[in-house]
């Protein structure tokens, strides 16, 4: 709409089916004129629809399990191809904990099931940044951002191990995100996202209930998979080039509320 | 250049000479396609060149100053005359300091001085939300935006008691932010902008030395002017229509880094 | 019971009735074996109980209005001379806003209410330090405490300009304490305490549900005026000698809540 | 000194020698009337000197690798027998970066020492929480801590991959911290300590020069390992019963600073 990322070219990973938040970000990245490669685990592969977004976004799919640092340098190493040049931004959307699927419930993991989630959930972001880093692949003021959730701040119970998990991504970001840009002008950020219906976070207990108290508790209301992927639409741009380090909330306002009137008049009613 | 803001009607604040950053966000905006009224203290006025940004923007100045009601009532009144219409977004860029002006340090305030700068740099903030407000001024899904600075998080000795009123206005943005959410779907952020040299900035005991400190504290060195009013136009448009009560920092990273390598090295020469 | 305050010598501020945090304070600072003057606003005085407790402790009693200068030298050098030597341990338990007392919503203040507010509840802190400081009152390691309400970082939407004034507190707790702790080796803290049920806090509109609220939010449950009197005293002891610069969550875990499983039982029965 | 915990029962993981933090805590808590095991992994017993400190408090050592859940159920049986009954407090403190001992740069790391030094230094506390949750064999109103750096939320370049770990043993304090305080009455807290010269840290490169920096931004200075034992006592005391899912800085103020003047007056002389 905007022609906010003309020419830029990107790696979009996570795009599951069209309620993934990837799956907008790659769907509003091409509207704003940007090219990319986009990227699954080949499992989530087999079970979503990503060919589909590929046509229509006119892209490539190169299947890559994020765990796996020869997949990621095949990644990269055919996207610099396929782009013909080097990487302008990068989403990582990708998270999954095996205790949850499971059903194990936090004071009763197993540990691992607790390392495997860690390894997809967070650490594979220090490995795609560490692949790209290394291949000196990103352009200078590229931004990468990974998608997170307020539990690595504060207690949501049923969010489990992911909450742990969160927090170390976040690190992560900062970490990482001080050499990339000391080294390479690259900034490299978190968005902290509301509660979202995609396909994987349905799945977990009570989130129906959990999405309408985070809508009563939020004054703008939860932020949709859409409207987080405009936000990071603007992230990609060169209009935020000295964000970085960044945690972002985008959230309808749920992080800083204390209880909203529409809560406490709920609760007054028990 | 990219019609971000195209159609939207807004009101700033603060623009006082081509150092400034409302005076960047208003060429921003400007090209970005927004109408909008200029506004600045009577005082500050006089001392600066705004015709000629009012002149380049094609915008018309109401002189307010920020603690009076009245001034602000006819502010509002006549903006949405001039305007036709309701407000899309509302830069606060107001801060001033007179024990800094005076130099008396922190330890040894004037209270009378405290309680003026009080008036101008943070509650200024709130009278201006609450004309807005109560005039049903703002249209849904507008922004407002206020400029702060970290040390209302962290001690920097010489910002003296801006420090606090950095605070103040912070939690003012959260406070009303409830209810311009709540109410009329307005989301208020502060932008928490690196060290910049403003005209007022570089009035402050040490901030050329500051200035040099926080470039190689920062990965990506200091955001300039120019660049928030970039990110200020990203938070004026529709792409971030979710993001509120959030103080966001545009900073090259400053606000979390514990130390960079290029500050540990100087330090070890000493 | 331990004797961790043997010997010490303090001033505090704000013991009204016997459900004051103060109040509960002065007792246990008592039996940890410190000596203290007592002193509250003429005001307040003369509503409260304070001879009472004074009596009981051993105290004696000495009227300020914390926004006079001229009555915080007065307390600062009567309680050098009462106590016969400098001070150790200062509570600061001051809060009130005309706004809410008046029933003014925080959309609609009252410009003179809100800066009364502020003067009485977040400036007198300053005041209180300024006067500490330049007489060189503190002793080396003292320990200055403010009672603070997390307001100050997220929206409770009935505690009104409040919010603003802790925000401003703890900000001046900071900034104060930096140089506090640089010449006089004084550390300066607040701690955000539960919400409290003392005769100010139940004054609040709708504060029996808030305090049902928190009490289900937080793990350990709300935290009493008895437990922060305990809080305050460790404080105030030679063990935490470096703790400095800090706000201080004492509220059984809420502040770090993003949901409780009985809140989102309670919320799914609606 | 104080008999603050008289009576308690405890366990001390991490005391190698007597520059620990541990080891410290273990003295304190013995002057304060606590009994408690020792324990530490079996390689760090034949380095360390903890039979020295066992004789000097009364204590028996249980060694336990704290990755091995069998190692950590026989030290929580072993312990209740030994003590006579539930525990009371529990510290932890290991942390080990074997990327950092390998000397392997951040951006270069080696995957599988990663993991090794997340599951010693953060999940560890996970397993050793499991442990006591299931076995019920904490007492209620007990107090468990782990030990942490701010690393964990800002950059400090040379802290490598236990940045990420701590962000991670924190988070693990606030989710396992709900469960334990909803079930069981216990609080867990994580304490953020100042650069300390162990026998681990002044491993670190350019600790030294990191040390005196951090001095120098600190308005209190440093806080020292026997000052970190004594707030730890605290946080065991019965008089912090409502402090719970709290990152505590213990730093003499550096986590609150921005810029102090000595720090700046050295930038300067450069």
């Amino acid at each position: 709409m905007y022609n906010l990322l003309k020419g830029k070219k990107g790696i979009i990973f996570g795009a599951l089916d069209s309620n993934s938040i990837a799956w907008k970000v790659a769907e509003r990245a091409h509207e704003e004129g940007a090219v990319f490669v986009l990227t699954n685990a080949p499992i989530a592969m087999r079970m979503g629809e990503i060919n589909e977004l590929a046509k229509k976004t006119n892209s490539q799919v190169i299947p890559a399990d994020a765990t796996s640092m020869e997949d990621l340098e095949n990644l990269v190493e055919k996207s610099l191809e396929i782009l013909g040049g080097k990487i302008d931004f990068v989403l990582h959307s990708i998270g999954m904990s095996v205790n949850v699927r499971k059903g194990l419930h936090y004071t009763n993991s197993n540990y691992e099931f607790t390392a495997k989630g860690w390894d997809v959930s967070a650490l594979s972001f220090h490995r795609v940044m560490n692949v790209l880093y290394n291949k000196k692949a990103m352009n200078e003021w590229g931004s990468i951002v990974a998608l997170s959730y307020m539990a690595a701040q504060r207690v949501f119970p049923d969010y489990n191990d992911m909450a742990d998990n969160k927090a170390y991504l976040e690190s992560v970001a900062r970490s990482f995100g001080y050499f990339f840009g000391r080294d390479y002008k690259v900034r490299v950020n978190t968005i902290s996202q509301s509660p979202t219906p995609t396909t994987a976070g349905t799945g977990v207990k009570g989130f129906g209930g959990f999405l309408a108290y985070a809508e009563k508790m939020s004054p703008l209301g939860n932020a949709t998979a859409l409207e987080c992927a405009d936000y990071t639409i603007t992230l990609f741009s060169d209009l935020t080039k000295k964000v970085t380090l960044q945690n972002l909330f985008h959230d309808g306002g749920f992080s800083n509320m204390g209880i909203s009137d529409v809560i406490m008049e709920n609760f007054n009613k028990e």
